[in-house]
Formats: structure tokens, sequence, C-alpha cells
């Protein structure tokens, strides 16, 4: 008889996954890796929790068989799920004190993954990681990330690794297409971290324009069928959804046009592969309900970048 | 002179309405009981202290007198209160780790409130007490829930008293005239647990169908003048209103698209009794809020119950 | 080099500006003053607590030089913060359980800041600290107050001095040109608080109405160019918004709708004071956000306010 | 059979017994009376909501038939609770921002229970509370109190009412025969609070003596048979045992040390009443110890008052 | 070079243990099993989430090599550790409202972890668990357990799976060769529940006879070297150690004291077997010390049980 | 009047001590510096809000005059006090993710207290900081610190700067006379960590031997009269007094032990500086407990370092 199997029941891997801790033995079509970072929060602390909370809430959708959607009436992952295509990578090491060392570590992580033939799936932690992250592709990507905030900073005054540094860097990086940046609303820039991210010719898209332009219009935004890294702060999402996000703003995202964004993409575009970070599990409220939040956009997204013809094609060849 | 009984003072019965613990001796219009049972939660427990923390935010709303709509300038339940016609039942006793038992009681408890002639009104717990309640009711009625869920899972794996099941057992019972589940959208569902209501006549509008229908279009599911019974899980609500909510999920109603609903039904059809359920207090955040959102879905619910002409008319021939 | 001064660095003042808490000594346009007091709170207290941490929350905002809206790609409050024009004149000194004298209290800090040429900024506390605050101001003003509740409640049974009375005290004064309430929906009042404002001349704008009349229309209610005292309740903002206020109810306002308002009003009239209270921190969940949130919202009204040609006029008068 | 009555179930009075609100009618050997004040906290409020937790935690003792302790074999409060000797009486009304009237409501209904013959046990709140208890008592008896502090502020600087002046109003007044404070180890006293007491003819029992006096020392402070009012602050226990206090000391008495004191006043004295404050339910941990600890010390204190010779007496007196 | 693993990195097993959760398999010397269940808990439920809490403060001690007492300047389960002979069986799989079906699970995966020579430590959970953990043991065996309560109420009311009820199952089961339970204290036992131990030839020991017998004088109850299984609730330890324990109670045992009880019956006994019950993550201080001080125990015990020479032969004789 | 300055009230420096952010102006016989640092934190981070919350808990000492002890009626700090020889140097500025320039930031304000003459008081942050501050001091010290942990382990695997590092940083430094290590007790030591603390002739005092010794025995490891620096860790104390310190164990100091121990220091040698590290504000209880003990351990120390006659000298001659 099968288990139960209820979500407080078992050693937690995301989805129930197979643990996969050593990646060159990887295989797999989809590795999720956690980066228990957060030394470069500007504020409070905690987000280091953060891929903990994201395995023991995705545990709530680990039917063994996919994740069915009411609405439409249609099923996802099912081949994923049932194939055991997804592997649980576990954690990057952490050295404390010390950016660099761990940043070398998440790029090692991620360039085995992807040299396994994996879509990187990564956890975070705080958006510092994202820069480390991206640094591992060797392609030359278009980079889109869902944030009420550019992190944009100058290197200067001895900063560099913080999460406000992650897309200076990766504006500057040769494998970047193009960087375009949504849901930009923070009162709390500097006007450079946005005149110059504008001015380097990159992309803001403020609220007010992502609901003018809507999901269609945000994938449009890049060329059809491009390859496309996305990263997706918990903070695109409205305040009232993240109240375990220390950087929360107003004004941001619903569910629906977050993840009808992220749809959207994945429909129109190849998505190479995606972060998701910011959740502070220890300040979230009782029931988690940011984690669980953050765990529902990640499979969700997963569902969508699944569903489409040339993963299912991949997914042939990878059989074959 | 009148006693100023702010919330925080006295000993707290739903709404400071008089304490009738023995069923037996009930003389009211309105029977509000108790149900402190979590153990068919599928992930955290503590939905048990739900009745406890909803009367004491109910006591927010005990002026003695009824309560009184800024927006509309009307009043509701004035009767009901200035001349005790409520009555709070207490809890059902709970035999833990042993839920036959707690059901025969809460079934029982119920049963002696119709008998009273009273309008249960039940708190819970979680949700698989619907169960339980319903069977309570020897008449044919029209059963329609509020939820993000349609807890229709299958009797299988030796499971049946979660609050997962309730609504797979009312749906085979003699007395259901038919099933109505709104705002079911939770990707959590295994494709029977919807595909299988459909397919056995029972309706489920998921929340895009929700809003096309709007607030009358959901009374209308019905004939006009149905006997019904109406479940309330608190996580029909948007996952930003109710934190305390552990099953909670993005794309929810508000609560006017809640509350127009209810006084759609209640002013279309006869409401035979209904319950609220699975309010976490010791997961909820410190201002109690999602508690104090559960005791104003109630109040306000009954409010426009008390509101209508035909118990206007039941009002007069009691009091006869 | 400057310092890098993240939000956890330093002792928290309001925006990082000059502590000048001997009010005889106070040289600046806009003095921000705490009260931390909650002795008027119906249910939970703890918004004692609220001006340490809108200072704290503040310090997000510290960066030396004002703030700057990526949606409008506009700058506010640099010649506020770079030339030193905003000061902190701490809290106002509470005496336990003697609400006359700390009453007394509030309104010499606030005579005294009006009388050093300053704008008061008031942080609270409990609404009851706006009848204090008001009547230090000599002249007289049209008061519009942000509110889920009309705090209108009788003189009786010994009760003057709570959060539900602020109004009752301001709607009877001389220098009170009248009195606009916008936001009202709870249905925690009695008839008669309602009932008896509109009776008074006073306006009551219910959720309704306020969205029927918009921010311009809000603003329109007073002849253009009046002079305005405007409070600020945190329960105003929709109860999703605000977890660490204790009287939050839904179906209130958005964060853009209660800025987009407040915005309309600075444009139109010439704000002589504000108040922003009842946020509750030891009740707020672990980020925050309530308290942020309240930072947020009275440093962008500081900010319309001195973007008017009016303000940056008195600026020039000032300096010269 | 016997409803099971787990602690979680049913609405809270003291151990389940009778709630007789209006005192007229009480008739009972022993009426709790909660008195949920806090105004009078020198820095964080929330031991209004002390009663309502007391009571909660109460119902974990609740057999329906007394306490039996496994050490000495020996069961307590039978009669009392088998007899129905016990009723709680409810809360005292709180008059918010008006601590004089809440004062008179204090005494009016203590002089009431006192008036019925019974024995007031008194739940706080804040120690504010005890003068207006102690002065409803017209016979003239000795006080001890247990606590880290003396409470004996000047009345200066228009302060009066706070906790932090209860003793300085008893030691002043005609009923009281001495003053005895036990366990006083803080350091936040000005030397006056402590120089004063003594120069006054009471006494202070720092930790030091206390624990060279031992629990019957401290008895045989009074002379034998004394009448003694007791009054108990939770922070008399040590830190480690009261994270829901918050003027919590370390170096404060074990629990055996504070129970065989009382143990030792029941036994050598005639208890006219005694009082418990100080525990703060918001801001405890969440299993809510402190409040376990504080209704287990009423009760194990009430359990030694009750199985005295000289209460055996009255209790025969009383039935005849 | 090796990883950092600092305890927030990597998906959590008990001390970073090789987990085979498939117990067919299972080749080690000591199974780690946790069981996730919490309904037979009387009051606050939780510990459902034990096993997970508990998993997590291990890594704290997973040094990949043991640990070592700076005290005493020795190593402990080096061989264990660096040597794999530790598994992780992870958790029974539970049936939410079906307790029968739930102990069966438990039964079934003790009587593998046995049948493959291997010591099971089981992680709870509330104390239900004990009853179908002991009757996985063919051979006959004496059962000590500290607690703070017997839990040994009788099987009435139709209740026998509670928390309450484990030794009065135990009792009376044939493998039982003793039981005696230590620390025993709580005034909230029916005298029955005591006074029926003792009548039926059982040994309590309360906290005044536990002080006195001493580490030497508990491990001496039992003849030498006899086969024990050791049953641990966390609230023998002292109410101020376990603020995340529901049922904590005061006067409780040290750290010290508990621990050098275990390590006395490891060095004199024995042990076949046991569990550490009670731990209440969500209700836990913030920082998780009762998790921590649980997990501490747990190895501690575990150090000095395989730090013996019975030990030591049979890890050869398992080598050979 | 004097203010009555309830803790709740006002800006929150130490002690209310006069703010003197810059150091080069600073004219104070003792400066308070907060170093909100915790990136090296090996689990739960959050003690970077440390100074903040010492700060605030301190105000509930601030009488203006100094502290008086109850039990041995003497007052203390009254010169330090009420002639303002103290002053709060606000927070070192971190630079996030660059602990070398953050511990540059350290040295160099310590270095700057010192060469204004003051005795340096620093408020963690976590125990990292300690390397930075001592190294700040020219002269040679002896080196005393009161921890749980070592804080030695070895510079491999590019770790340096956690605060496991910071005495065997110190130990190798020229200025350290001798390092003591006292209340060590952690399990989690790798050998080395202790070994070799004592093969490099430092001295480890585990629990029991502190016990043996006495306050004056600990002191007298020292020759009379030695200029010592003093660190102190929170996790000194034992588990159940620091339910906010992350790395709390029990078998720990009791207050008076420590306090007694630092008392004895202070009278037997000349203190040059210490510090008190490791209080987790947001993980600490919603009472603060923790914080508000280390405000007390910082202020009693400080209180008997100034007692000394070798102190009043000192003031005597900076008074001249």
């Amino acid at each position: 008889m099968p288990r139960v199997n209820r979500p407080y029941v078992g050693i937690p891997s995301f989805l129930r996954s197979r643990i996969v801790e050593d990646i060159a033995g990887l295989d797999a079509a989809i590795a999720v890796l956690g980066v228990p970072f957060d030394e470069g929060s500007p504020f409070l602390p905690g987000s280091r929790l953060g891929p903990r909370a994201l395995r023991e809430h995705s545990l709530r959708f680990a039917s063994g068989r996919g994740y069915y959607d009411p609405e439409t009436r249609r099923e996802y992952l099912v081949e994923e799920m049932t194939r055991g295509l997804i592997a649980d990578a576990g954690d990057v090491d952490v050295h404390p004190a010390n950016a660099e060392r761990t940043f070398a570590n998440i790029t090692e992580a991620v360039r085995g993954i992807i040299a396994r033939g994996a879509m990187p799936v990564v956890l975070g932690g705080d958006h510092s990681i994202t820069y480390p992250i991206f640094r591992a592709f060797d392609e030359k990507l278009h980079v889109i990330h869902f944030d009420a905030h550019t992190d944009y900073a100058p290197f200067e005054n001895d900063l560099r690794h913080t999460n406000s540094h992650a897309f200076r860097h990766i504006a500057g990086m040769g494998n970047t297409l193009s960087l375009t940046q949504v849901g930009i609303r923070s009162l709390r820039h500097s006007p450079d971290q946005v005149e110059e991210v504008i001015a380097s010719g990159n992309r803001i898209i403020p609220m007010g324009e992502f609901r003018r332009l809507g999901p269609a219009g945000i994938a449009a935004l890049l060329p059809e069928g491009s390859r496309v890294y996305v990263s997706i702060d918990v903070d695109a999402l409205d305040m009232s959804l993240v109240p375990g996000c220390v950087s929360a703003e107003p004004n941001g995202m619903s569910y629906p046009e977050l993840r009808d964004s992220l749809k959207a993409i994945a429909e129109r575009h190849d998505i190479a592969g995606f972060d998701f970070v910011e959740v502070n599990p220890p300040l979230d409220v009782g029931t988690g309900v940011t984690a669980y939040l953050g765990a529902l956009t990640v499979i969700e997204f997963l569902g969508h970048i699944c569903a489409q013809p040339r993963w299912a094609a991949r997914r042939l060849a990878r059989a074959a």
C-alpha cells in the first residue's frame, strides 16, 4: 500500500525527488539546488534557511504524480515526477564570512549541473547569489528578473557581494544578451541604481508599465524563442502576500500576475535555468505562507516550462 | 451604569451571549457550537483552538445591541442580541485519537440543537467536522461550501476522517440534495478529487467562474428558496487575508466577494445551518487578524440570515 | 569614505535626521515627534513601541539624499535631507496611568514645535493622541483623517481619553473648520458613532464613496488651498497589508489608494501637520512589514508635501 | 459517561468552576476574580490578558475532583471542587485611560466578595491592582508580598497608579498591620524605594536573607495565627521560569522555594485573600509556560490554604 | 577540501548519517527513526514536527567524527560516525485520524529495525508512541522512563491511544519485566494514575527520591546487566530548560541530572533501544533551544551506550 | 519637573548617556560602542540587532543616577551617570559580505576610543568581533573570556573570520599576555579546539573546575593587579537564562556565578576594556529577557569596575 506521506513526514527533498548530492553523478533533467547564503542581506538576515523551508513546503505538492490545476483541469509535471526526472542536488556549501569562496562554490555547483545536462533550479538564499549562479553559464542568455528592486548598486565603498549588487555584475558580463528588470517599484533606490540601468541599455519595467504590458507583453520584450535565464525575487509579489520577506514592498504583483508572466515567458522562450530567492523563514509567519507561496511559484513555473513542446522533445531525446 | 466590557475583559462566550452548555435545556433561535477538533489536519495542527479564538474576537462586536454597517447605515442582529435569541452551547467534547467517537459527539450535539428548534452555527476546528455536523440533519438539504479545496479524497489507504474527506462523505449521503463547491483553486488536488466530483453530478466553481458568476450568480445555482447548509473554510479567502490558515492559497476571494456571496445566498435561500472552519490561532499573527476575520465572517453572515423576512416571520412565531 | 549605514547600524532617529530633544532649541522646517502612548487602546496594547519601530524602519530610506521613485523617475526630499531641514524631536514623555498629564505633555510639545516654525509630524502611539496634538494649533484648520473607524464615541461612562474618542473632541473644538473621515468601514461602530458625526455636519466617506470619488475627489472635498491637518490611522489600509495593526479591517485601501489621496491633498491644500498612528510592533510579524509600511507612508506623504511650490517658497523664505 | 474535557475544550472558567458574574448572588467559599488591567505597566503592556490565560491553563488541572501530589501522595481541593465551593466571578470592568475609575471597580468587586463571605483570589493584570484590592478589606491585616521589586515609588511627578506604587499606598493604610516584601533583588530600584520601606518600619527580605530564613523562617516573621493578605508577583520566581514576565530578574526563587514559603504561610497563618499578577500572555512563549506556572502557583497555594484545619472548620460551619 | 557543512546547509538526516528509508535494506548498528505523530497530545499539538527539528539540530553535532567532551577530554561516537554505523531510517508513515493504523506502522518499522540487528533510537512525536514501539520487541525487557507524568491513565471513556495511556499498555504486556517511572512530579495526575502503578508492582520515583538516589541509585534499581528499554520525555527536564514542551513542569531535572542518570544506566545495563519524545517545535522559542537540548540528550545517551565494553564487543563482532 | 522617561520612551542610547558618534570628539571615561555584525555566526544569524536591543533594555536602568543593589544596600555608577562620564559612541559601520573591511572599522573605532582615554565597552554582534577589538590595544593584556565554547577553530578551509576563530587569532597575538577561557562545556568542539588551546599554554576552565574554583579562584588565575581584557559571551550563562542565544548550552553559569566572577576580577585586576556578545534579539522571546539580562550583565560589571579605588583615583585625575 502506498505511503500517505503527509508533508510533516519524512526527510525533505524538493518534491520528494531523489537526493543526488554528488553532482558528478547527477542523472536528471532538472536539478534543484539550494544556496543557503544570506550574508549579502542589507537588513535582517535569515534567508539562509530558505532552501530548507522551500523543500519542506514543496512536500505539500509531492503527490508522486505531478500536480493538477482545477481551473484548467490539466495536469503538469507528470512525466517529470513519475519518471524521476527531477533530482535534489542538496545545498551548496557556505564558507561563513568568506563570500568569494562561497560564490566560487555556487558557480562550481551550477556549472556541474549544466555539464550533466540538467536545468538548474536554484533556491536562495538572498539575491546576491544570482551573480555566481549566472556566471556558471557559458552560453549567451537573456536575463529577466522579477523584483521590486534593481539590485544594481555601484561597486564602491568596498562593497561587491551584497544582494544589491547582483545585477550590476550580470549587466557587465559577456554572456548577458540583455537584462530586463520587471516589477521595480521600491523608493529605496538611489537614482543611479535606476538611471544607470537604463543608460546602459537595459530595461526596467516599473509596476505601471508591467500592468500595461500584461504577461504577453512582458514575454514579447525578448525575441521569440530566446534562451533566457529567469531570476525571481519573492518581493516581486505584493507585500500582502509575503510577510516573510524582509524587503517586501506594497503595490506589487498578485500571484496570478507573476505566474502568468512566468507562464508566458515559458511558452515563448527557452528557459536555461532559474532561481527563486529572498524568503526568510525564521521571520515568516507561523504558518509559513511565504515559503509555501515560494514553493508554489517554483513548482508552477517548472510545470509550465515542462509543458512546452520543446521540453517534451528534449525529454524524448533524453530517454532515447 | 453599563459595563464598558472591552474585549479583553470577561469570560468569552460568542458575542457575550448566554452560555447554555446543556443542549437539552437550550432555548434560543441560534446556537453557536464549538468543535475544537484538528486531528484531521493534513499538515500543521492547531485549529482545535479555533472556537476559543473566534469567541474572543467575537467580543469585539459584542455591543449588546447588534452591529451597524456604516456603508449602508443599517443595523443587524439587534433583535437577536437584545432579546437573547443567540446562545453559546459551548464545545463538543473531543476524544483524542478516537475520531469516530468525537464525530459521534458532534453529530449528537448538532442533532440536539436542531431538535430544540435552533439553527446551528458551528465553529471549527478543521474541515473534517462538516461530515459529522451534516449527518445530524434529517431533512434533505442543498450543500454549498466555500473553499480552496474540494476535500473529496477517496476512502482508501485506511483514511476516512481527515479534512480531505468531508465532502466525499457528504456527496454520498441520502439527505444531500446537491453539492456545490465554490472557490476551488489549489494545485494540491489529485485529478480524481476534482474529476470525480464533477462526474458524480456535483458542481465545482473555480475562481475564474466564481468571478464571472458574481454573488447573484452563485446564489442562483440553486432553486430559489432552497433549504441550504453552508460550510465556510477560511481558505476560501485570499492568502493575504488569512496568515493564520495553514492551507491558505493565493488568488482567493476578497472579503467583499465572500460576504456578498453569503449575503446573496441568505437572501435567496433558507439557511438550515452553517459552519466556519480552519483558523489556526497558535500559528496566527500576534494581532490575531485571521481569527478576527473569521468572527466577522460568521457575524456578518448571521446578520444577513436574520435580516430576511423568513427569519423575522420565524422570530415572531417563536415569540408567540 | 561615507558610511554604509545599513539600517541595523546606528542609533535610530527618523531618517537619521538630527536629534533635537530640546524643542526650545529646534531649528528645522519639519520636526518628527514620537508619542509612545497606547493607554487609549481598546483591545491589545503595544503601539507605545510605534515611534521606535517607525524610526528603525525609516533608516531603510536614509540615503542621506532623499528618495527616488522609479515609476516617475523623480526625486523627493532632497533639499530637506541634504540641508538638514528635518529634525527628530524625540518622544513626548508619558505619565503612565495619567492620561490627562500625558495629553498635556503632548500638547505642549506640539505647541513648541509650531512656535519654532516647524511642521509637526507625529508618530503614535494609538489614535487617542490626535486630540492633544490638534489642540496645540491656534489657527483654524480643516481636519481630514484616514481610518476604518470614526473614533467618535460619546463621552459617557467615565470614558474620555481612549482612541475611540479623539474625533468627538476635535469635532467640537473652536479651531476645527471641518471634519472629514475617510475609509470608514468597520462594523464595530454603534450607529451613534456614525449618525452623530453626520448630524453634526461632518463628513464620512465610507469605502464605496472613497472609490467613487478617487484621490482628486477626496482632495476636492475641501476648498482649494485650505490649511489642513491630516491624521492617518494605519488601519485605513487593507487588513492584508497591516498584520501588525490590532484594529485592521478588510476591504480597506490599497497603498496606492492611500498614497494618491495623500498626494492629492498635498497638492491641493496647505498641510499644517500630520500624524500617523496605530502600528503595534510587538504584535507585528517578524519582518516588521507594518512598521515599514508606516515609515513609507510618512516619508512619501512628506515627500509630496515638500514637492509643492508653496513649500519650496517657504524653504526659500526660511533660508533667507 | 463523563466528558473528557481536554483543556482546549470548552469556555474557560477557573478550574471549570461555576461562573457567577453577579457578585451579589455569589454563594461560594472562594471567589476567583480577574482584573485585566495593565495600564500601570512601566515597560511592555499585555498583562491585561493574564486572567484569560490563567483561566485557560487552570483547565489543565480541572479534573473535577481536586488535585493529587505524587510526591506526598496526598489530595487537595477535593471538597472544594466536588462540592462547588469555588466560583469564578468573572472580570472587573476596566475603564481605559481612567485608572481611578477602574480602581473603584476593583475595590467594589472585592468588597462584594468579602461581603458574601468568600475569600477573594484575584488574577492580574499588573501589580498596581493590589492597592485597590487591599483597600476593600475593612479588617486589619498583615501584608506579605513575593516580588523582585518593592513597588514603593514615591507619589511625585503626577504618578500614583502604576505598578511601582502599589505598596507605597498600602504601607500607609490604616488596615495594614505590617508590610513584608520577600524576594527583593532588582537593581532597578532607586535607593529611596528600598530605604524608605525600611525606615517606615516595614520589612524587606532580599534573596540572600530569603534563602537563609527558609520557608518556615519567612512564615515566622509574623505572629502565629495572623490574618494575612498575600500578593504574589510572578517575578518573584527566577527569570528562567518566567519568560512571559516583562519584569523578570535573575537570581529569583525556584518554584519549590516559592511554593514552600506559601505553604508555610498557609499553615501558620489565616489567609484573608491573595492575588497573583504580572503574567503577560501575548509576550509569553508559544507553549504558555509562564501562564501555566501562574495557574499552578495559584492552585497549589489554594490547595494548602484549604488543607488547614481552620479552613475545614469554616467549611463545616458554612455547610451547616 | 572537506565541506564546512554549517548546520543550516544540506538536507537534514540525523547527524548527517546515511538515509536508509527502506528498512529491509538497513545495514547499521543504530537506526534513528522518526515518528511524527501527535494525535495523542492532550493539550497543544505540534510535536509531529519533532523528528524534523531534532534532525536539524543534530547537524550542529555532525562533525563527521563523533563528539568530544571538554570536561572529561574524551571522545564519543567516533567509531560509529567515521565507520557509518548509524543510519537514518526516515519517518514512520502517519495515517491521520487513524491511530490504530499509525501504531501498526510504528510497530512494523521498529520490528524491522530489530530484525536487521540494529538498535532503534526513536524520535517523537508525543509519548503515545512508546506503546507501539515497545510492543515490537519480542524479548523481555525492563522499562525505565524519565517523565514528569506516569502516562498511566485508565482505558475508559473510549480513550486508549493518547500520550496518557502509553505505560498502562506497557505495564500489562508480557515482555515487560518491570516498569520504573523516574521524575514523576506533575500535580495533574488523578490519584489512580499513581496509586495503581504502585499497586501493580511498578516503581515510581518522584523528584525527591530521584535526588536522594542519585544516578547510581537509579541505575541500581534494576539487576546489573539487565536488558533495558529507556523512554525519555523531554518534560523530565526542568520547565526552565524546555520552553518548547507543552507539558513542562517546574522542579524537574537539570541536564546533568538527566544525563548522568542515563549514563549510569548505560554503564550498568544493556540498552535494547530508546525513544525521546514531546518536543514541540512550532511552539518552541525562535532559537529552538528545546529541540537542541533534545538532540543533545539523544546524542549524549547514544555516546555513553556506545562507549561501553559490551557495545565495543558487538561492534567487533559485527565487523567480523 | 523631571521626565518620567519610561523605557519605551525616547531615542535609545546606552543608559541614556550622551551620543558621541564622532569618536575624535569623545570626552568620556567610558565609551559604549556597538558592533552590529553577525556574519561570523555558524548557525542562525540575528545578533546584528544586539547593540540596538541592549541599548533599549539599558534604558530600564537609566534612572539618571546610577543603580542601587537592595541586597547590599549600596549604590553604583552614581558619579559616572550624574557627571556624564559615559558616552555612547554609536555603532561601528558594517560592510556586508566584507568581513575584513568591517574588522578594520572595528579596530579603528576601538583604537580611537583608547586614544581618547576612554575604556571601551563593546556590544556585539557575534563573537568574531573580539579579535578586531582586541588588536586595537597596543598594551600587553591578559585575556579572560566567559563562554561555553573556546572559539579556537583552526584557520583552514578558507575560514578565518567566524565567531569560532576569534581566540585562535588572539592566542597568537603579541599583546596577549595570557588567555583564559572560562565556562567551556559544549560538546560541539573538535578535540583540537580544546587540546590545542591547552597545548599552547592557555588555560581552559570547564564548568566543573569553574565551580570548584569559585569567583575568587577565577580571579586568582592571574597575577594580582593585572591589566585584563574581558570578553563575555552570553552563552556562558545557563541555557535556561538565555532563550535568545542560538549557541545556548545547558549546565552553564547562574547569573550570580557569572556576576561574582566578574566582580572578583574587577576587584583584583585592572580592566582595560570588555565586550559582551551573542544576544540574538529577533529570535529572543517576546519579553526580550535575554537582551535584558545582557544589559544587566554589562551594567553590573561596569558598576563593579567603577567601584574600585583605582577607578576612583583615575576619575579624580581625569577631573583635575
